[in-house]
């Protein structure tokens, strides 16, 4: 099932896309996709519902992040051995997680704003962990029993911020919108293997990236098993799991984000996202 | 005023200390202390309730967290000049930012729980901000008006966790219970130089950390109109801005916590802490 949120920020309402692509409301069965409610059985129960009875939603709203009540947005660094090999970093032994701010969320086709003062705005196409239930101390076996689903990010990285403004990657990765997340959240069932998803993002129709899940160094089980050692993961908390190559950084020369670029990205069976970018105010 | 957050872990209810020191409910007038209800304005219109109208607390309830609905928790590195030495670290040009995860937040007197495989368990007094108004490219003049008030932060750190298991700083930073928040919400007209808290923290009686805010590197407005050119700050969310020296890390050789440990710590006026340690189930 995919599930997404439609309407204007902050007031957007739970929706499913039915079997004819029609987005039918589900406000009048849950609240919102955050908490309790991400719990993969509850999901499971939601998708059992007769699509014919919700309201179908018309027109072409505007669609948020696919899920709500974020308390964490964790990264992975480096997770995929070719693209640290294009930043000049090696693989590291275990997961590096860095905090991007979750004010960053914002849904697949919001514009993308660069920072005041930002001169190096990149790219990171990402695969998507969402939490469903409560993870603490889970063995890699059963890691996948927290998970809700899946779904595409859009790791909007500041490189300067990042790495040349003193101290830890969290300053360039959580400027407002660089966080756009959906358009879905893909339950488990249609994504049998997480490790085998092909994944792409353009630049003004120009391939940069063009990779796949399968060459993640840390898969998706041992990835909410291992983050689960160090903080408990709580339903609609979302784990980005590192980028393949082709960031900009990794160009010679490197190549940045500029206003009035249109970034387009997207994962195969979760759909895509396309974003304008501009100048803020 | 002195607000606060009392009752049981997630159920906690808004209330604020009258001038005989007793606890008066405010939950028949705010729903929590989050959000809008954080806005310097509303919490001055707070302030001026009558007392004696509220209903008064009976007994010792558990405090929680000060404040609710916080969506970032962000932590200024290295902030103290003294602080930075004894790490053989050097003061930084511009602040270090990293993240301690939100569910690592607690009440004020909650157990303090060792992690599994946890060797290195630090401790950290720090001065909170909790900013009451969105705050986006603010100046440093008008940073204060977004502002709710201050508190007392014990900013645990598992250093191995945080420096010798690769990545960035996060990971020994946001474990369960490794952010007590509180007692109180203090609001700005009793804190005039926040310049200027004398801050102590002790572990079994012992004294451990004995600063002052006035040796801070960069100050409470500079850290919020800096934080603000990165990304928007928003009601609830948390700034916990440095330690003093005197943490076990540093210490010749160095000292950590172990099950059985009592800390106590404390900031002038702004209400202080006392947690037990214990190991995980």
């Amino acid at each position: 099932m995919k599930f997404l949120r439609y309407g204007e920020p902050g007031r957007e309402k739970p929706g499913f896309i039915d079997s004819n692509g029609t987005i039918r409301d589900l406000s009048g069965e849950v609240a919102d996709l955050a908490g309790d409610i991400l719990d993969p059985e509850r999901l499971a129960k939601l998708s059992r519902l007769n699509a014919e009875t919700l309201p179908a939603v018309a027109g072409d709203p505007r669609l948020g992040p696919c899920v709500a009540g974020t308390g964490k947005f964790i990264c992975i660094g480096l997770n995929y051995s070719d693209h640290a090999a294009e930043t000049g970093a090696t693989v590291p032994p275990e997961p590096i997680i860095f905090m991007k701010a979750t004010s960053a969320i914002g849904g697949p086709n919001d514009d993308l704003v660069l920072p005041r003062g930002s001169e190096k705005t990149d790219w990171e196409v990402e695969l998507g962990i969402v939490i469903g239930r409560t993870a603490k101390y889970v063995s890699e076996a059963d890691a996948l029993d927290h998970v809700a689903g899946y779904c595409t990010i859009h790791d909007v990285s500041e490189r300067a911020f990042q790495t040349e403004r003193h101290g830890q990657w969290t300053k360039g990765k959580s400027c407002d919108t660089f966080g756009p997340t959906g358009p879905w959240l893909v339950t488990k069932e249609e994504v049998p293997d997480p490790q085998n998803l092909p994944m792409w993002l353009k630049v003004n129709g120009e391939t940069m990236q063009n990779g796949s899940s399968k060459t993640m160094v840390f898969g998706v089980a041992y990835l909410v098993s291992y983050l689960s050692q160090f903080m408990s993961l709580q339903p609609g908390d979302i784990i980005s799991t590192g980028t393949p190559p082709g960031v900009g950084m990794g160009m010679k020369p490197p190549r940045y984000l500029k206003a009035g670029d249109v970034v387009e990205l997207g994962i195969e069976g979760l759909g895509t996202q396309k974003q304008r970018v501009r100048a803020d105010a």
